[in-house]
């Protein structure tokens, strides 16, 4: 029989809770660590069509990627989001539980996905906490690393176009000819690390949700840009999660169906 | 139809939401302000018993004096307080609103009950807000008036025994002879208002909930103190404002059986 | 003869500086009050094309609309953005000048630039300060308005596809046959301003460097979104700014000729 | 010849200053490291019939458990608490030093004489600081351990009233026929420590000075509680201290005569 | 009979308290608002000498400029200031009062006998409280006026030699034979006034307890400064405030005798 | 070829920028790394007429002891400072360097010169930081030492008047007949150590900068003081500063002329 509680641990071998950010709230969002689970669902976001999903596959839990309660609530509004996927939770039995910045700073989290995408040798990460250097699950946040054969950063943008489920089209600030061998790239939402970008030599930054004064901020500094959007870069490790967990239910001999969200969508559509 | 939201303009009418406290939390707890209400249960906490009763006596809204979320929460524990009460009240579809100093503060609230069971005169508030001063529904954090007749400390304590419903016993600090005629009253917890009442010449503070270096404080201050208990000081306006509310169902022609927890007690017995 | 300071009480006249936000640093941001202007280029960002066009122009002031140090600075990096714009508009003696908050609030800023583009009628402000309420130059943060003849989210981005330079595409979020009527727009960055759109009955919200989580939550509260990008939706309000600055120089009669940068482009290229 | 400064030393070699939390104010209170004292009183509370039986005693120095300044002051109003105590003192010759939290947390302290009390086996701190743990003097604050014998609630909270001076009742929380074997205790006031009490798995929580709030979160947590009160839960510190004092003198050959209060009382009647 | 608590009213009716600055600690520093009062000293400073020459005078109040407690204690050690000024004043039976912010602020406090000193003409304040702009008692922080006559910077320095007691000797900032006609004052300490001389126009800053870069800023800004001691820049009130003093109490027919310290010495003395 | 970031690991290895206070903002304050120097000049103050010596010396790099920008700045005001020293260091191409705390705690600083102008024996630092102790370059804030020979306040404080250029004249504070043995020194303004030397045991503190209510203090506490004045205590450091650079551009044989400045004077001059 698994509980909640068993997820917890299985997860925290694999994406140690203590490697999250302070700012972030990683963990139980809804639930009770007692409560019984034979099915889950892995998905990106505690959104309205995701717990509508796990109820019909039939799963008592959700693990999320972003927390459902990034901030503090002071009230359960059930009309509302996030009270209404609290609400929705409580009345389908489903717990949810956050892996965030544990799992992108870990050795199988969504930039090690990237890296293999990619196929970067040579890696380092742009940012390791110094208390977790050297444990065994822990790589750190973003990678560096040299890119194999000769690219520029028009060719790799376009080599990156339609590789990812959510976006046909990437944005990119730089010089399209400017010629590309080292490469940093950042899982999710990477603005706030151009600076260790820039610090690390790369050539070009692959992330994803830049914001305007982040790509000037770039282009003032000679650093090429490809931004591939915040779903499709993150959307890469919802399998080999999956892979994961059902590897480790039948390492524990444990009855637990493990299903990857079908339909989460980005919320973004282009038009034009 | 009523709907939360007309509760909430109900109980706006009578203890204004804008007289709560900056650090206070009252409103919505759990719920939708557009869900319907046909019974309704007023109490003092937002605990399971009162779940229940209100589960038993099928209302779709509790309205409780002391918030379930004072504090902002960053997850939603199903098995222990308050994420129980939130799962309690989304299963049994209850709405859960509080009102807390908004109710202190207002002419009709706990300390004006207090005012009356003791017959006291001449009252003025220990605290008002310049902001709100002046206005119809206002009164003030706490009261200082005139007791008729002949008391001493020993003698006001020995009349208050017995006429709550939550203790048997009351604690008194100074000497039991001191006679008494200016009296401070707090419903509640009162020790932060200790300053006030000294400053308003009152010879014994009514209150509920001191703690020891209070009890001290005043001792040291020649001030006397008689603590009701924070249950029973607060009891009292359970009944007042269920008529409140039904009064206005009734001018509103509203279909809504307004309830008054029976089952909450007090959560401290005595020994001995 | 025009000095930096005279520019300074035109625009003060026109998008007043105690309109910009508590966290902003509109105003000088290098140069002196005194320093003599004869020509003049209006543009969005200090970069460093807007300073080499400034220069080959003959301009002693740049105006940007986006201020070169939004955050203090500890020294002055003459090789690195932001201390490369302050050294470059030292040696070429050129003044900046930064309106940015001040403009977004003004009556003739760039939200009234989209309101027209749109031709929306009955428009409201998203967000007003009771301070400035009632001056003649306030207008307030964000628009709201209703949109003539029959729109539905698709066929309105579509509309907007092309009308700004800065971008071929634009990001939706929603039901693309969703009808609307009820618009509200924010030029810039107006992720921060979702839950005034949500209170105001907004069917759709237009602005630009909206990010993953602004429009998952939009999604799930139902409210659709087009993303016009950050460039597009401020470009519109440097012709108009230059005008104002052109007509106010011809009313006091000062020899002052204003540019627009016809250089400055968007630093986000689509690939796809 | 004794000095203040010896006392300190004294103390600090049974219960470390350094243990004291960062918010308490432990150590000297009133009066100079260099005075000389031959007569001393241990008493718990910094109040002026204790100042006066010290004076009575002819003593130069009053030990108490509570600080007289816990909170800074900007002024020594010398007809008002705490002031009127620096008055009394220094008109006295009498120095006051604080031994608090450091005590609690001391192998010896109240906690210890609670433990020996109940008989407690297989004791483990509630809370311990990881840079004191394993020092010789080092116990931690509060206790949890395993009561002898068979017990409910209610036959251990009737066997703990009339045992302390200060009370002649105390107060429960929860069900009177629940069997208890693994207690929690706190001496003082111990509402801030009931996360740790639940996390223990103690049954009941033996503490002072609830708070309502805390009992009511008791209850709604299945926990026990009685309440001792604050001032006869710590009161059993000070005949140990008064032993320990003396037996110090002794092995220094110092001449000291030690004082515990005996005057000293409650500030809590009971009335009913 | 006068109290210290007449005493408060008189000094408010002159230099009301509510002028202090927000971080000032002005009223009572030691002692009770009910003592009497019979003889009175007016100083500079709290010190030792300062409390001698009250005991010897038999006076039972202080009142001095600086006060006592301008940052709170937790302890009061008597062998080390402020606790032995605390212990001295106790044991003499001595209260002390501080007038200090709020009488640098008041219409008759130190800059007004400077401007006297000076004869400046045409006299503004430098910094203006608008809450309190246009009451009768208030004047403001500085003053910026006009000098009678012919001047030099070092015309002006050398005739301020020797007209205070303090010092033998003045610091100059700035070019000596730099004409000067208007004079910024600020007695005490006016190095955090910089910014405001500078944008009043003023030739020269006349101020006590100037730091070394407060003179550097003052030398690269073009203002001359001449620092004439924080001693000597403020004891100038001490007379006008005793006099106050003395001819209140005989309105009031009280009897109080008012001594202005005569043994009060700069803490600084010159050697070369 | 010497470029700025050489000067920087220069400074480094003699004090390094890790030794700097946290509040203090050490190293590049205008310029570039990868700026060349052939030519360079120490001073005290990045002020107009420091600057200007370094162009007429035909300098790319000023190193200051006072930072230019220890408050951050949010614009460049070119007509003030520290703009108008940012304005011309990068018209001139000159550089500017801070090494301020790094270099009062290292071996070498302007305390190690004090000692040996004063011939101080058994010296230890009254306060190291315990991150740095025992580190080759490490000597920590302040000093305490034996003077040789016997000394009163006033033949000491004679015996430095003169000794320094900046001040004719030294301000003391304390009985001039008083013996002393132990000196404290605190080059700059030590008021702030105040603490530290009275726990030292020093007898005199020797420091600069100090304001009234330190003398006062110091007075209140049985120190004595002498003020030797801000600038006069720190110019001793500029010539072995400058010695270090040049023998480290020998061993390197770097090509790079080092010049202290003739030009900077104190910016107080005395009067009387």
């Amino acid at each position: 029989m698994v509980r909640i509680e068993d997820i917890f641990q299985w997860i925290d071998s694999w994406a140690p809770f203590r490697y999250a950010e302070s700012w972030d709230n990683c963990g139980l969002q809804v639930g009770s660590p007692l409560s019984r689970v034979t099915r889950l669902l892995v998905a990106l976001d505690p959104a309205s069509s995701v717990l509508r999903e796990a109820k019909e596959l039939g799963c008592q839990c959700v693990i999320t990627h972003h927390p459902l309660l990034l901030r503090p609530i002071s009230f359960v509004q059930t009309d509302s989001w996030p009270g209404s996927i609290i609400s929705q939770a409580i009345l389908s039995g489903i717990n949810i539980i956050a892996a965030h910045t544990n799992l992108d700073a870990a050795r199988h989290g969504a930039n090690a996905q990237l890296k293999d995408l990619l196929k970067l040798g040579a890696v380092r990460p742009l940012e390791a906490d110094a208390l977790h250097c050297g444990e065994e699950q822990y790589l750190g946040m973003g990678l560096v690393g040299l890119l194999p054969g000769e690219n520029t950063l028009e060719s790799l943008a376009a080599s990156l176009n339609g590789v990812f489920g959510g976006v046909a089209v990437v944005r990119i600030t730089g010089d399209p000819g400017k010629p590309i061998t080292t490469v940093a790239v950042c899982a999710g939402s990477g603005g706030s690390m151009m600076g260790k970008v820039l610090a690390s030599g790369a050539e070009v930054f692959i992330t994803g949700d830049l914001k305007y004064h982040d790509a000037r901020f770039a282009e003032e500094s000679g650093l090429a840009v490809i931004d591939i959007g915040h779903f499709a870069s993150e959307k890469l490790i919802l399998e080999p999660f999956g892979d994961f967990l059902r590897s480790k239910a039948r390492s524990e001999a444990a009855e637990l169906e493990v299903f990857v969200s079908r339909l989460e969508e980005d919320p973004f559509k282009l038009v034009g």
